[in-house]
């Protein structure tokens, strides 16, 4: 499965998943997913990488603090709530979810692609 | 029921929470409730302040996104996670987790216990 439908995948099967991209720590998206590009008047790429920088700051503190790979951020804010999840050095795959969305779900799925994303690049 | 009796029962209550702290945006602690100071070998204190941190900035750019108050952001690593939760402006409650923690049951109860602190302070 390519990254591409990889990433479908998450958007298609997860209730609530408005978008899902995969992003350089630059903040560049590699390729992107979406069924919308605001949710609740919410800029969503805006937000991937706003979040994104801040996961790349709590890398930067989590080899200082000594405490392993960041594996998993998770933002709920009260109209958007966002995973993230680092690849490797230099990529994250990003799902937003609207208030209502199955975070659980999203999350678990993440999980799952996460490794096989890191294949493909 | 105070904010320490509060804060005591994550601990007690969740298998795996080491921490609880409730805290000012500015890392100075309010109190704290710990089984440990360190969790495989990191300081939970020091993580906890950079956490903080940086759920202040996140603050700030979701106010930019115009995506509504934080409600929670939850941070894994290798060795350690931690769940954080803004109470009002200046306060937020954190926990933190060894690798096998229940974190579903911490989030849980520190939703419950959030508005509660939120009235003792």
């Amino acid at each position: 499965m390519s990254f591409r439908e990889q990433i479908e995948r998450i958007v298609n099967e997860v209730p609530g998943c408005v978008s899902c991209t995969l992003m350089g720590f630059d903040g560049i998206a590699v390729d992107t997913v979406d069924r919308s590009e605001t949710v609740d008047g919410v800029n969503i790429s805006d937000a991937t990488i706003e979040y994104a920088n801040l996961v790349r700051q709590m890398r930067t503190a989590a080899e200082g603090l000594a405490s392993g790979a960041i594996e998993e951020v998770c933002v709920r804010s009260e109209k958007l709530s966002t995973v993230l999840r680092p690849i490797n050095e230099e990529y994250l795959v990003a799902a937003s979810f609207s208030s209502d969305g199955l975070l659980g779900k999203g999350r678990y799925l993440l999980r799952v692609i996460a490794p096989r994303l890191g294949e493909e690049l």
